[in-house]
């Protein structure tokens, strides 16, 4: 997992490129959208320039985005989709080694999505170098190298170092991640082409695996399964003030009225007025989005309550991604 | 755990009641309060008509506030608190059979504490029959009835077929809360002799296990592992006025001046001007406290975002709480 | 999990009824026998006469003999038959309360094969009572007493009190067993209606779970996942005089001769002659199969080495398991 | 876990060097044997000569034995044992690095020893790389590198290629490890500084961690957790040979008249007269012990059933010797 609250100085970052293109309202135009059933997948392919803006490698991003896994169902639908978009991202021959590193500790459920994964994996190196696979089967093979603070060895390096002995042709990497929108936490997944950091939080010397650094591509699935209180409480600042505008603007709908549970205010494309924002939230509605995060980090970091929460649901829920994940993983290379 | 969040109607709850009696500004001199090292014991005993207004029942209440438990010295001091303040609300002869009950689910982390307590419980019972117990050992069943969504079975009825059969002289039940305050979770023991309600949830039909129903004392032994949403924005809410409040009139301070770590804006009395209040918040600002979470729940809940919480650190953290909490009674028993 | 050694006595039991007839020679005429792919199936009826004679309890008893449960066809086909001969078992409406106990130690792999079952059930019973279950699932609770020496409590008192409470029409009870024969551990399942011992070891006061007790239909689910070392030593000489005495007979036998991994003398019902016995086993060969397996465990109890033993891959064994013995039961109750 | 049972050849061998040692009968006079409490502790210097008697490589080897580890105060006195006999071993600065491999499976329990002592070891290296770690405490890092069924890489090739990447100064590697007799599971740890064969099994590809061929210093510890069923049956007829020469040569002893639980046989050096093992056994009481173990392992090994087995308490167990072996190398890097 990584640790996305720098130690050193101020800084809310968050490991999703999706909620990186909206806070910097980066134009939809560049990003390709699909849907299938009720999972919508977004693609975009970040250039120098807005990478540079948003503070993300150049490179291809996919993002799903669903509802929920708890229905078998959608489970099956999501492993579809999985499987039909990560195809898109390798491009190797069968018997070229690819080696799945699933990042995080296992020890800790929020954090334990990559090494749960690794179990399901079905691995065939081992019978390649015997000669006694089925050449049917991709050559396969996976490590769940922990985290810096129970080896003492930068997860870098050992991932570095088990590369440069079997010589893979292709990194899949998977951790968890955090995000910085409560709508996104374990209702995400993100691929990219442009590696990933292990998070070692401590100094944050974090070294990036990635194409640059190992050679090899990488491709990095992850899953948002934290959140940290300044996000909560920002967005709640901003859906307090969406419901109230909407509110405002729709006094005299007769549809939207008496309804409690009306969730309209979210679907809309709502507008807030800057005069509205100063009326509802007096000082604090004056602040960009920027400073209102930034306020709101400084008043819980120094007393200790900024903290990374996950739902009190999570090991049903990383249970089921390990499930999906490996089934998808499996699937592309049995097939 | 017991689900704090009614499904039928608003309501904001809190399984603490030294945090209803902070809500409800219940005079501070009715709660006898004592240091251990930096570990905090208030004991106060709640009449009738307190009860009432803070709606908690009849009797007394111990809260144990303690900073940290990832130093094991802080631990022994805890153990040490924990006993020390059990041993007042037990009086049973060393024959009399005493039931530990672990409420919760084994398989959810921050709700597993109860039966991960029962996992560390020296049982006797059973040698007592066969006359092969040492008498200075307490007599002492333990039962984790996991939760009514895994049995079918309401955890009460499990729990009074038991007590009827064996006929236990008194009742320990342990189960993790829900605080209705970020400095709350992971920070705090409740005990009582009130009686405690293992969450159903569903159809919010919840028998009590206390006297009024099983007729043999209840010690409910509860801490705080999971808090809503809600609490997280209302707690910041409040920071942010304090902290707000605290700079405004210590602007010419130099003391306070230029520190980010600032903190001293929670450990004083912070006053917080109405004017103040309504500046820096607006609309918002002009809230009651109760209105305010009533506000912020609203917004929340009908967009599926009042999540419970957790820390992500909770693995390591019930860990630690069973050992404490199964020493503790182990020792009481044994000793 | 029973245990199958009395402390008080000599008592070399086995808690399959399969494995006593064998031992007693009852005529295989009663031996109702069927094959499905490469399972069998065989259900017997034991008479009064019968049962007094293998110390068996009257009553209808099926064993499912397999070989591997590693490949996902054998676990189908196996669910398969365990639907199907289950099925005969039960004779009950819709609406008829079925509760489900899995007897057994969650924390102990070889003995944790009733709690695993437990996890893997759906429930019900408690949405019956709010009236919000689809009517065609069966009504169904479930727990998992866990042992008394952990709980305490004699798990027969556990059930009895909650049977008495919830009154259901039916009890499933599953439970992992001790086979007498390496041949049979984790490859047979036995369902019987003649009820159930949890063992409890300490001075042996096993009270049994059935009818008779419970005044409710019982169903007994076990598999053998132990066996103890005096079987194996027994097996293990038996074993080699059949290939004695078949090697003898087969000595010109062309067909026989030079293969090392010939296994016909276990197919055959291969004789063993007095004199051969002798011949090979000196005064041991003079022993019947009771002396034997007395002279055996003899020898290894007093110095503690008639070890419960389990094969080194349990772990995966039982979670195979339970997976089957859930989709079976959940499979009987919704369709 | 190292398999021990060769497939493709026959082989019965051990991984406990002093049962190697006893099978042939080298000379006691080389082995340094002391007591602290009941816990035995045998010191061997292994030269050329003998070890390519016995199979084993030269170098030292200590084998401590001890009885039982479920009371506290054995497992004190085991721990201190441990670390005055590893510290033997060890001769570095507090700042060289020390690696601790764990090897083996941890989601098989009898194979898990190895991972689970990494769960408690305490890294500093990369408090090291920091310079923020108190030089008291010797710099470690530790890796749980899993089996090569599980990650398709061989194990030798994982510790290798990060040993160096991180150049360590010496390497303790843990393993569980089988024992050819029943009386060493569970009952005997092996410590030797000629290194370790992680087991691969499949086509027997194990490549050696040792000094040889990593060009570090390795510790090897080793905890016999499994045994197989030829083992089982050997070790029978040999104490059923025993019990009988003694009971012969005693029939007019009447101090050991009568007690069924006379364990004497043991105790004594019991010789074992060639009539009478003829006399018991038969033929089979003319083989040699070799030629003995080779005919139970070609009876058992065709039918499947020379299976590898742990005692069916083994999930305590491990727990109580990843505790003791965690404990211990801490307390040897922090003092």
């Amino acid at each position: 997992m990584k640790h996305t609250v720098d130690l050193q100085k101020y800084n809310l970052r968050t490991d999703l490129t999706i909620e990186k293109l909206e806070q910097n309202k980066i134009t939809n135009s560049k990003i390709k959208k699909s849907k299938y059933k009720d999972i919508i997948i977004e693609t975009v392919n970040i250039n120098a320039n807005d990478g540079k803006i948003i503070d993300k490698k150049e490179g291809l991003y996919t993002t799903i985005t669903f509802n929920d896994t708890t229905d078998s169902d959608n489970r099956k639908n999501l492993e579809h989709v999985l499987v039909r978009e990560l195809k898109q991202y390798i491009n190797i021959n069968r018997d070229d080694l690819v080696l799945v590193v699933g990042l995080g500790n296992i020890l800790s459920t929020p954090d334990s999505l990559g090494p749960k994964v690794i179990d399901k994996i079905m691995v065939t190196n081992h019978l390649y170098e015997l000669n006694i696979c089925d050449s049917n089967y991709q050559r396969v093979a996976a490590i769940a190298p922990s985290v810096t603070g129970k080896t003492g060895i930068e997860t870098f390096d050992q991932i570095k170092s088990i590369v440069d002995k079997i010589k893979p042709k292709l990194v899949i990497a998977i951790d968890s991640l955090a995000a910085s929108s409560v709508s996104r936490v374990n209702k995400t997944i993100q691929i990219t082409n442009t590696g990933i950091n292990p998070g070692s939080g401590i100094g944050n010397f974090r070294k990036e695996i990635s194409y640059e650094t190992i050679k090899i591509p990488v491709i990095a699935i992850g899953i948002p399964t934290v959140v940290d209180a300044t996000s909560i409480v920002f967005d709640t600042l901003n859906y307090m003030l969406k419901k109230y505008s909407f509110s405002k603007n729709n006094i005299n709908n007769k549809k939207y009225l008496l309804t409690y549970n009306n969730i309209n205010y979210l679907n809309k494309d709502t507008k807030i007025d800057t005069k509205d924002k100063q009326m509802l939230l007096g000082l604090v509605g004056k602040l960009s989005n920027e400073e209102l995060k930034k306020l709101i980090y400084e008043v819980l970091s120094p007393i200790g309550y900024n903290l990374m929460v996950t739902v009190k649901e999570i090991d049903f829920i990383i249970d089921t991604f390990a499930t999906v994940l490996g089934n998808s993983i499996n699937k592309i290379f049995s097939s």
